[in-house]
């Protein structure tokens, strides 16, 4: 089966994509016209990115102490894909944009990714920047910094982290200061000068446009000089490579080189294509007019940076999480054409095996099956969640009021996991692509090696593992009395009605059911002390049973929709096979819950007593 | 707590090694004497091997197609570890061996192995080639071959698996004809012509010694001129780079060049302080005497090449699975230190966090315990059962008749699972040690991702996951009517009977006697139908099951020997952090040991049902 095969399945068959052409936004779209953007796509992806995956990785970036180096295909990849429209294809039309469904453009991004996350990331993080700045920025800022970037001309960045900084963000040192006593008068915005470090910077240097619009968290001092603490301390800024003018017409021209200087790269295990950078902003490399600090513009207003930050969260983290997923879907394709290929063994059969036989190619044995299937489940399964959580982004957006707040909630509670979730089994897909592969999976020669690399830095970047466990248990499953929660819960309930009445479901039905009411048991368990390090030292396990519930009855749905299919007599082997991860799931998987599900109940606090001088 | 301390309590608190001295072989040993050596061997792996570790990696092995190319250090390393004596630890006094027990010569292997598995890989291979020599080798193939490897003069290899040839064995194609009419005349053995080619062989060249001992898998031609099929076709080979000759005083010279060229270097994900290679054989690059062919001298019989392998394949196994192991404490103790000196984030409060407060080190968040204690519980486990087994391969080879029966028994359902276990969870224990760092850990500035970059090897070589989970639930629980499963059941017992007195003990005995039901119970249901294809279906969720059931076993046993050391007065933070690794692995990891068996007891038929068309 292809990727497009159920990639399609799932737009149209499951999430139903095409009712969405009947609102106002979306009319003059069809199934034509998503087909025909994600066609473009796939030969931008199949054409210029995928032949480049793999250089991208052994031609590592390097920084010259004046520029950086990229391999040409990388910049040429890039080129092609920020070209391709895709940067703006859920914008307005008068920005240049396609009013894309989301769901339709996370289609598109996941088809880039299968063929090249790490060189996919220029266009997704300027996405991801442009997106917040047409939301939050002025209209100067938007038509000057956004646009531009919606356009491909220029590519952007997201700084938050620091050095020392990471998941504590509220302790970031950068400091932003008023930039002389007109700095409110500045047309592109109030204008600051920024100083500090900021580390994990991808894309954060790179010739491969003109200019890079970064995107900086960075602290106003109080009255007294001092840097606030807490998350309502930051603010954001645009912070550009290069400062813009603009001419008599309005024309955008570069001007100077801004104080923001590339203090080194950082040397990856994986995702080498995109560059990772320290950059420091404000060590007077380049004074502009005289004195140092890079030249920032105000975002929305003081204090709010977090704010404008979170309103891209959602879609970021849907976006990680689709990231993780085609890494582990295109190690699934490359192990099936593999285990189907390779010639190895001989049947069990009740007498052991006959050495004269001829041998078998790997697919036909169950242990080559199982990893097969485990993949097929993994990556199937966090693509139709990725979607979905795309699809409700389209519902906050475009929705009728009740489905829009829905939405919204649901959102809430699911994003985690679609980060989360296929951070860790789209790693393991990459895992068990390597297991089918035996000794040729841990060599260069094949694909598999580099994509396990790559996907180990999901469950880091973009708020780690345990970020995303303490966000769930701690706060999203809490928000609005457990609305979000409710809600999934109802629609869980939904789907295992509809698959009760339905041919070979209802066990799985059961089995689901079960499961929900154990994962909202541990989650009461969990506070019922109402002490959050009681509740939240076992984040993490919850975290991992509560996405294995959800992938079930991501599972279980899709399920439904291919009975559906085969009463109508479509293509039997495509739902068979659909059908057949399921039940995998349901029955290697969905178990794998009562064992984390069992601390989180019990509050466990082996974890919390040990002690330092223990280890 | 230091490696060598832990090292201590399971030789001298748990195996009880030093009761070993009562043995005529290891009467002139002492406590001193064992330690005398660990501290040698300490020594020579922070000096050598430690800090050349990087630089094996970074600097991966090249060839000009003529010679292989290593960084000096590693070549200095390997000298450095031949010279120690290593080699021929456990071997006779006469043969310049030191007549160590084999668990004290695993823990310094483990000694050597934490400071850079790749780097010590060569003088373990030596060791196992020369361990097989000196058992079946005749007494001038010991003479030249076998002793000249313990000394450290020359390096070996095994070369068993063929480019088409992995798991399958008994399909190599390497072939062996008589060499002239006088063939049986030589007196380094019956001497052969080999061609063929051998894949994946590790230290298959280099220039550190100025000679290496291939072992080689091949098949003699039948009559027809045919190669027989099945495993009792093979034989082994004893192929040296450079022939040797022996002088009028019977020393060994370098004669000319034997015909087995360097193919190919494989560039590996990681491990690439070893080199690995494609060896081609007889391909008439180097004729000797004018005819194409290596020369190989057959070891044993025609037909016997697997049953002599066999002998080392238990130890060899343990020590890929003590190499895991070691892999797994290096990340752990780097993770650790990070852990203890990075400051980062806010305790809990029952108001949230305090952005005022002062941050703490990240070693006091209860997910971030979690990270390490679940790296303790699955290192400092692992290594126990490595040392374990080893004893046990000393009560083989110099206990009395009935315990060395039941120690070989034991072994032989255990190898499996010191293979495999370590291989899973200690690859599972390295992704942790990158996860506690954050983005550093993603970086090559930090070790960790060479750790888990090198240990991914371990599930794939001298065995597969699924070939060891076909020979634990196909054969090994099987043999002798479950002998050795029996004596499993009885020493878990033994443990659970001890445990049940101790303090703190009971809960745990009973949930291990639980899960050692649930087990035998899985394993008689999956052979009910008698159907082999219908039992090993789930032969790897059966190894998972059985390994964790084992591990907690092994957990359990150790905290006997905690609580003895306990109520002795003896240093209560090392023992207090073992029970509290036992308590994780009862709490969040024997749990898990339900949802494989699950598929193991109905003989689920979701893997083998499924159809290539439905993928």
């Amino acid at each position: 089966m292809t990727f497009r095969s159920t990639v399609d399945f799932l737009l149209h068959d499951w999430i139903g994509v095409e009712s969405l052409t009947s609102r106002a936004r979306f009319a003059e779209h069809s199934r034509e016209t998503f087909d025909s953007v994600l066609d473009a796509c796939h030969r931008v992806a199949q054409e210029k990115l995928a032949p480049s995956n793999r250089i991208a990785d052994l031609e590592e970036p390097t920084f010259d102490g004046e520029k950086v180096h990229l391999p040409q295909s990388t910049i040429d990849a890039v080129r092609a894909q920020a070209e391709s429209g895709i940067i703006a294809a859920a914008q307005d039309y008068e920005v240049g944009g396609m009013q894309l469904p989301c769901a339709v453009q996370m289609a598109c991004t996941a088809t880039f990714a299968k063929a090249s996350l790490p060189i996919s990331a220029y266009v997704g993080l300027t996405r991801g920047n442009a997106s917040l700045l047409m939301v939050h920025g002025t209209p100067l800022q938007k038509k000057v910094f956004a646009e531009t970037e919606l356009s491909g001309r220029w590519l952007g960045t997201m700084c938050l982290s620091e050095p020392q900084v990471g998941s504590s963000l509220s302790d970031i040192t950068t400091r932003a200061v008023p930039d002389g006593d007109d700095f409110e008068s500045d047309p592109f915005g109030p204008r600051y000068r920024l100083k500090g470090n900021k580390m994990w910077i991808s894309a954060g240097d790179h010739e491969i446009t003109e200019n890079i619009v970064h995107l900086v968290l960075a602290k106003i001092p109080g009255p007294d000089g001092r840097l606030p603490a807490g998350t309502r301390a930051m603010s954001l800024f645009i912070v550009p490579k290069w400062l813009v003018d603009l001419d008599d017409t309005q024309a955008i021209r570069l001007g100077g080189r801004n104080d923001v200087v590339l203090a080194g790269l950082n040397h990856k295990l994986g995702y080498r294509g995109t560059t990772n950078t320290l950059l420091n902003f404000g060590e007077n490399r380049f004074p502009v007019r005289g004195a140092p600090g890079a030249i920032g513009y105000l975002v929305g207003k003081p204090g709010e940076g977090l704010r404008c930050m979170f309103h891209m969260m959602n879609e970021a983290r849907i976006g990680v999480g689709l990231g993780a997923t085609m890494l582990g879907y295109a190690g699934y394709e490359a192990s099936l054409a593999y285990a189907r290929d390779r010639p190895q063994g001989r049947p069990v059969g009740p007498a052991g095996k006959d050495p004269m036989q001829a041998q078998i190619r790997i697919i036909e044995h169950a242990d080559v099956k199982r990893m097969l299937l485990a993949q097929k489940a993994y990556v199937e399964g966090a693509l139709a969640l990725g979607l979905y959580c795309a699809r409700l982004v389209d519902e906050q957006r475009t929705g009728a009021a009740l489905g829009a707040t829905e939405a919204s909630q649901l959102l809430e509670v699911l994003t985690p996991i679609v980060k989360s979730w296929p951070s860790e089994y789209c790693l393991e897909a990459n895992s068990l692509a390597i297991q089918v592969h035996g000794g040729y999976g841990y060599t260069r020669d094949f694909p598999v090696e580099q994509y396990w690399r790559d996907n180990r830095l999901n469950m880091i970047h973009e708020g780690t593992h345990g970020i995303q466990g303490l966000d769930l248990l701690g706060r999203k499953v809490r928000l609005e009395d457990g609305a979000g929660l409710k809600l999934l819960a109802a629609r869980v309930a939904d789907t295992i009605q509809r698959a009760r009445a339905l041919d070979g479901l209802a066990e799985h039905a059961s089995s689901l059911g079960e499961a929900l009411e154990r994962l909202r048991a541990a989650t009461d368990a969990a506070w019922s002390t109402g002490v959050p390090e009681e509740a939240l030292a076992n984040a993490t396990p919850y975290l991992q049973a509560f996405g294995h519930v959800v992938l079930a009855w991501v599972w279980l749905d899709l399920a439904t929709a291919c009975q559906r299919a085969l009463a109508a007599g479509r293509d039997a082997d495509f739902h068979q096979g659909k059908l057949h991860a399921m039940r995998y799931f349901f029955r290697y998987e969905l178990p794998k819950i009562d064992a984390w599900l069992g601390v989180v109940a019990s509050r466990d606090p082996t974890c919390r007593d040990m002690q330092d001088t223990w280890f």
